[in-house]
């Protein structure tokens, strides 16, 4: 095993919170008439074109509150929802910044937060990740975004950007993601990483492989795991 | 009154920690031939030539961290201290990551961060705000510095970056404060402000005055005195 890092990264939707249940809920609460399943996973599959745009030089920096807005406005006439009124439409894409944590994540990043200094590298914008850590108590030390490196994940701006902020070597940050080309591209950059199983990101009608990979330091079943795995 | 703020942004250095205190007992621990309180004004005295050289252009974006380190390497002399080594020049750099804060500002951000969501507004660097937040258990839900924004404060993309961040109006941030020159120019961003009295700021040799002028909408003794002003 290598020196311990000093920083663990944590990439957040999927890995900490469950973007696909907490956009369940939210429609069968809002608009029960239509499917919440095809609603969540429409939604996030326009997500990484959308960056790409942003990471084409196409579209010029574009925080993803925004990115997901023009996602929502492109789909809601496929799902009925085309009389949404403007209001309804900022309310419905900040549920993003409402989204709910995995049961095991809040107790873990507290071990965690016991001997590791804990930051976020998500390409979420960073008013959405402190929202989002305030209303369930994700207890970050530090907001770290997309939004703060001015690049999208996975430019090695942003894993690099980590260690530069904190005044590390690659090899001290630690990423900790529930998706396998993530943690490539930061081990690409020298970080360590660790792997963390979530079978349910996308629903239970598309189970997600979790095997492990070769190349990361860690594999986990959750943050819990984590925590034991790194002695907390 | 006006509408209460939803973010609560602090200024750092002297409103939230005693910097001078710090380097004092510093400096009697580790070189105790030095006067610590003239060591630690002088050190102070360079800081804000130092931003300006940034601020002009002269120097392009620069940190904190290395703005201290080129001020004490230029003192380090005048004080008998032209032997340091590396290693012991980085250790006292760092000294800004390790200040204390004032007895007052835990309690006073914990009542705080039950209402409102708080977050740092420094010319400190984000790793310095980080670390100098986990060692002494400041509970900001975000930390921003002038090192996202690429700007130094007065700069109005400081306080308005902040309102920015969080996709509010300027006038939804208060910049909490012991500078009156750092709320005025908050204010012409229009942005609310709060007043913090640290009357030994400089130590007690050089006592500030600390009384109110006008157009802060808060002044208060501490941040225990703020909480209790904005309802906490």
């Amino acid at each position: 095993m290598r020196q311990s890092p000093k920083i663990l990264a944590f990439d957040i939707f999927g890995t900490v919170v469950d973007w696909h249940g907490s956009i369940v809920r939210e429609m069968q609460a809002l608009y029960p008439q239509v499917d919440g399943n095809a609603f969540a996973l429409a939604w996030r599959a326009g997500y990484q074109p959308a960056m790409q745009r942003v990471r084409s030089g196409e579209l010029g920096w574009v925080r993803i509150d925004d990115l997901n807005r023009m996602i929502l406005d492109a789909m809601l006439p496929t799902f009925g929802l085309a009389h949404l009124s403007e209001a309804e439409r900022q309310h419905l894409n900040r549920v993003w910044h409402r989204l709910d944590a995995w049961p095991d994540s809040v107790a873990g990043l507290l071990r965690l937060k016991t001997r590791y200094t804990l930051c976020t590298l998500s390409n979420g914008n960073i008013g959405l990740l402190t929202n989002m850590a305030k209303r369930v108590g994700l207890p970050w030390d530090c907001i770290l975004s997309a939004e703060v490196f001015r690049a999208y994940k996975p430019d090695p701006a942003t894993y690099l950007g980590v260690a530069k902020v904190f005044d590390v070597a690659p090899e001290q940050v630690m990423l900790c993601a529930a998706h396998h080309d993530d943690l490539a591209a930061a081990r690409a950059c020298g970080l360590q990483t660790a792997y963390i199983e979530r079978p349910l990101e996308f629903g239970a009608t598309q189970v997600k492989d979790v095997s492990p990979q070769a190349g990361n330091d860690f594999h986990a079943r959750d943050v819990l795991q984590l925590a034991e795995l790194l002695g907390c």
